[in-house]
């Protein structure tokens, strides 16, 4: 899923979370710092909403470059996963 | 260690893949997007720098409170170590 600039960390991190939950990971898009940003906070969110669960969250980040409208743009793309038990 | 906004990402990568294979895992201090963004790209070079070696990266980030020049300001730590076998 994209990751906005404006896009809300608690939101985001609900979000994720159960998207985790039914597919086992979730991938984030981000372009630019402050989207990372928001994708970043929601991922630390997440590991609280996880965490009395006895679970716990991790990322990888890559580039990717993306498409946005018609224009190339390099990326970072932030795959989240439960962490391996 | 404290990653500043102007922190060469490729620099840093190959000091955190350093740190790593001595310590086991590193500890990012992030305050702002802008110096997240230069961690998270040290991160996502970093996994090219140990995937020759079959190893991959991982990161965990949360929250933090650091204290800058006497003003407390929040920060991020992202914690980035082996991803287990």
């Amino acid at each position: 899923m994209r990751v906005g600039a404006s896009s809300a960390p608690k939101n985001l991190a609900g979000l994720l979370v159960a998207v985790i939950k039914e597919r086992g990971k979730v991938e984030l898009q981000t372009i630019g710092a402050a989207s990372q940003n928001q994708a970043i906070k929601a991922i630390a969110i997440g590991r609280g909403l996880v965490a009395p669960n006895g679970r716990d969250l991790i990322c990888s980040p890559s580039f990717m470059d993306i498409d946005v409208n018609g224009e190339e743009r390099t990326g970072i793309r932030l795959v989240v996963e439960f962490r391996p038990e």
